[in-house]
């Protein structure tokens, strides 16, 4: 149904998947949302989504019945599918694959009203646990290369549905963003002998003025030429190229900092609309040149001509006054 | 007061500019705009602005009073400006530049209510020859190594202001959405001896399936590997590098056909925010296998986690449904 076609000219891929068209919208419309449809990921409305692939089920509830407080399913509207069909076409100058991967959505809470920055601690180590189960689940499946959780938080930044998720997409290739890191990380380490993010993290702490939060195991900075306004990451002081390898102790002490950053940018920019994503070392890379993070992109103004004109990004705020805010807001 | 900083991991610019963020909008106001601030786009407010750079006047009027059709003007709210310094800062990892550059306003009617898709032929045609005149201008000062015109029109394309204008900056160095073009387009012609572009053109052409119009000197077509919905480049049939240098035929020819292409655009899609940029050869560059275009890119979406987290984007309508579309909007 989606089809993977390149660019001639760049080689860039994009992905088109006619079918997306169809998905319906919470947010645009004026009715309040009770009035709406029927929200699909809310408990007691599991009927209204593919069967579950995975969730996090007290006292022994059924599947695909209530009781649970994180639940992953099929995408309903996927951008991408496994397809029995690999074939390139190629007329000798244009190239397209079929729309080979797959494409989930872990629904956050069973609660619409909930929010993610007020859901609990405990919660959020439910949700990065299933990051985590489904991210390994993926990369057990040879057919795919790159694993990509990203959320989309707010109308602003792209969701179509209010009730918190996140998005996970398996593709069967690394994607350019990624591979532009590791082209660099590789270069670097093998000009410096040293993993460029390890340097980062000691370079940050040491000087403090991008540093947000610095944790047992994780820091929290903004980077020194960010692409957007407060832009954040979050990664392992230890050097850990893969996230879906993270010990039980380094997943609960992820979601804390993941909750914490979350909070922080909550009671600095209120429900300003966010996008984050998870970039973690392709599934069937050799050499570990590389190191996970988490990066959080509030959307707060839109890539425009300028942006996509040039591939450069305008950002109105130094990261280290976004970092000074984020460090002094109140927790 | 602007800073370029390179990321050192993938080496891409962005450039720090706090300046911007005192910007005036006019959108997302709930007030009538007659109650408003007054714009300074109008005829009767050039004071508002800073002294124009370049006009289309009428009657001898004087400069930076009304009597002008288009009228050019330095960016109140610059996010790069000349500066004296151009010394780079580099602790041996960070690296900075000062934000070097122009940045122009090309204003392009005096009335405020003047919607771009109801200006005239003759309108259109002052507004193309405002663009050539300033890129050129701009190309003239050794500077600057690349001239980026781009266009936000609407809020949700990045538009700050809703009286019509473009917007053009002038930069130290090609920027990287560029050079991936000349880079793939440089490879194409060392492989087959032949412009990448042109032969583009050729296929769609003779295909028709892409092709949203086919005038004598200029084609629009629907690309096949489309980031954006209902994304249209318009190119010079002649393999012809350089905008700037276009003859006042080619100019004249152009106008008609971004006009056309406009007004398609807006009877299949409304008052849909869009963005468009001339990507034309860098300044300095020796040779020429390069074939200027612009590019519309529509937003009806956004660009969310997935494009931010991969650098590929998920497209919902396929280049050949939108150019049918547009091949059969009433004009």
């Amino acid at each position: 149904v989606s089809e993977f076609r390149k660019d001639p000219i760049t080689g860039c891929w994009v992905i088109i998947a006619a079918a997306r068209a169809q998905r319906p919208r919470q947010f645009g419309s004026s009715t309040h949302s009770s009035q709406r449809e029927p929200c699909p990921f809310c408990a007691g409305n599991e009927a209204l989504t593919p069967p579950e692939v995975w969730a996090a089920r007290q006292n022994h509830s059924i599947e695909n019945t209530p009781g649970w407080t994180v639940r992953v399913v099929p995408n309903k509207y996927p951008a991408l599918v496994a397809e029995l069909d690999w074939s390139k076409t190629n007329d000798g100058f244009y190239e397209s694959l079929p729309g080979n991967g797959a494409h989930e959505v872990i629904i956050e809470s069973s609660n619409h009203d909930v929010s993610l920055a007020s859901v609990s601690e405990n919660q959020f180590t439910n949700i990065v646990k299933a990051y985590q189960a489904r991210i390994r689940a993926l990369g057990q499946d040879r057919r795919w290369r790159y694993a990509l959780l990203y959320k989309n938080q707010g109308d602003r930044a792209g969701a179509t549905l209010e009730h918190i998720h996140t998005q996970l997409i398996a593709l069967p290739a690394a994607p350019k963003a990624a591979l532009e890191e590791l082209y660099g990380a590789k270069a670097h380490y093998q000009t410096t002998g040293r993993c460029i993010y390890c340097e980062i993290i000691e370079r940050e702490i040491s000087q403090r003025e991008r540093l947000v939060f610095d944790h047992e195991n994780f820091v929290a900075l903004c980077p020194f030429a960010p692409r957007f306004a407060y832009e954040t990451w979050i990664l392992p002081k230890a050097h850990i190229a893969v996230f879906a390898d993270s010990s039980e102790e380094m997943i609960d002490d992820f979601a804390r900092a993941l909750r914490e950053t979350i909070t922080r940018l909550h009671r600095t920019l209120g429900d300003a609309p966010f996008n984050y994503f998870i970039h973690s070392m392709p599934m069937d890379a050799a050499v570990h040149r590389y190191h996970w993070q988490l990066k959080i992109l509030p959307q707060l103004s839109r890539a425009a001509g300028f942006e996509w004109g040039t591939g450069a990004h305008i950002n109105s705020i130094a990261p280290e006054a976004a970092a000074h805010l984020l460090r002094d807001a109140l927790l």
